[in-house]
């Protein structure tokens, strides 16, 4: 069985600062940008968690993206301050869906939204089942 | 009205190598990179019908990505070669969307597939309807 | 005449963290990711002296790359902090050079050791003397 | 003793086009994009003499990055084709130098200048000395 996800348990807001790399010729952040800010969400939302994801990943319990979904609704520019809502949506036995609201800093403008869909794969990369030491975690409230 | 579409003109593949910086510590391509493969596919499509993106965005026809999805089916791993293929499947009045997929040159194995909604864009980033000139390219097939 | 340096008021240390996307398949940070990292703590800083890069940005005022170097010492992996130490070095009558040290918090090892040569540009790229404003803000010491 | 250079049979030019992803705000190339340029150039002058960095990587033979050096003359565009000439300059025990120009096709403008030292290093990081195979691969002249 799956762990019921507690909605306001699930939620941590992770900021960063959009580097003058990012962006590109039309002035604005480049629309790559986005999977790495979503990626440095996800792992501060683990690691608010208790969960260093260098350390899990170097036993072997990787979490590979299978699908990349962004929309985007607001150009974000140069040192731009981002806010990256990130929401655990959906616990599967070997996967993980995360939703992502990214808004600016101070206003709360709506810049991007989207989703990911990650597996638990091993250092081969095949699929295997969530561990119930996995799964504890993400039944856990970021520690305040 | 919107031009109709000829699947079989509207296709076009653009072959491409993995860069050893586009990999991450799981041995393979970061999901991220792909943003930059099916960019410059997209650009590459539209060389083939005449167009130099280069030259239009200087001339204040931008196309912005308003959404990007991508389905990562296996991985891709440094020096390969990758096939991206991308077929216009829909003109809008200011957009169109690009679906691709990418397989490994030469043995076609399929590693991702993904689509791209762009919306035709000015240069202050407000949508403007696609030019005639623009619906003529969009119609053409590749130049042979 | 150009201001003299104080080697104390010169020098702020800027930390950041290692994301997963700048590593690469030998599992250890792409060199290529310094030129970020030295470039987000030149931007900090600026910041921490008042100036907000973006917005000098906007009226003109750019500070274009002309040199980078780098020395790689030990290698970053994913998840560190980085100090990246910054000090203005050398005040042209045009440019500036600054040097950077990259270490490892909290064990203070010595990563990469490097210099960039900037030069200050107009909007067209065409060089122009540093504006007494400049020049103000490169003798301030980092805010406290 | 170390392989003398032959200096016409050490030098090869890898053309390439600038993407879309790799300008910045001010409209040219971020100068990071050059570490990812030569490294290309890098990996295809290796196999124009028989070498598949990727296979050898994968034996153990990793070639690290130990200083990175580019002094920029000119922008470069989106959508520019670049030749990035890359020649073997020095062959040590367990490293060697690679200088680079960058031009722009068809003008030949030069747009930056560099080189690279690059450590021989086992999965560990470890230096080792350069095998006779390395060497023999160091002298050869590019495939025709």
């Amino acid at each position: 069985m799956h762990p019921r996800i507690d909605p306001a348990g699930a939620r941590s807001v992770v900021r960063m600062r959009v580097r003058f790399a990012e962006t590109d010729l039309m002035g604005i952040v480049h629309h790559g940008s986005y999977a790495l800010y979503l990626e440095q969400a996800r792992v501060e939302w683990l690691r608010r968690r208790g969960v260093h994801y260098a350390e899990w990943a170097g036993r072997g319990n990787h979490l590979a993206v299978a699908e990349l979904h962004v929309r985007f609704r607001a150009p974000a520019r140069f040192d731009d301050e981002l806010d990256v809502e990130t929401t655990l949506a959906h616990v599967g036995a070997a996967s993980m869906r995360f939703e992502y609201r990214v808004t600016r800093h101070p206003d709360g403008a709506l810049l991007a939204e989207g989703h990911t869909l990650l597996a638990c794969v091993d250092d081969k990369g095949a699929l295997r089942r969530m561990s119930p030491e996995w799964l504890a975690v993400l039944a856990r409230p970021e520690a305040s």
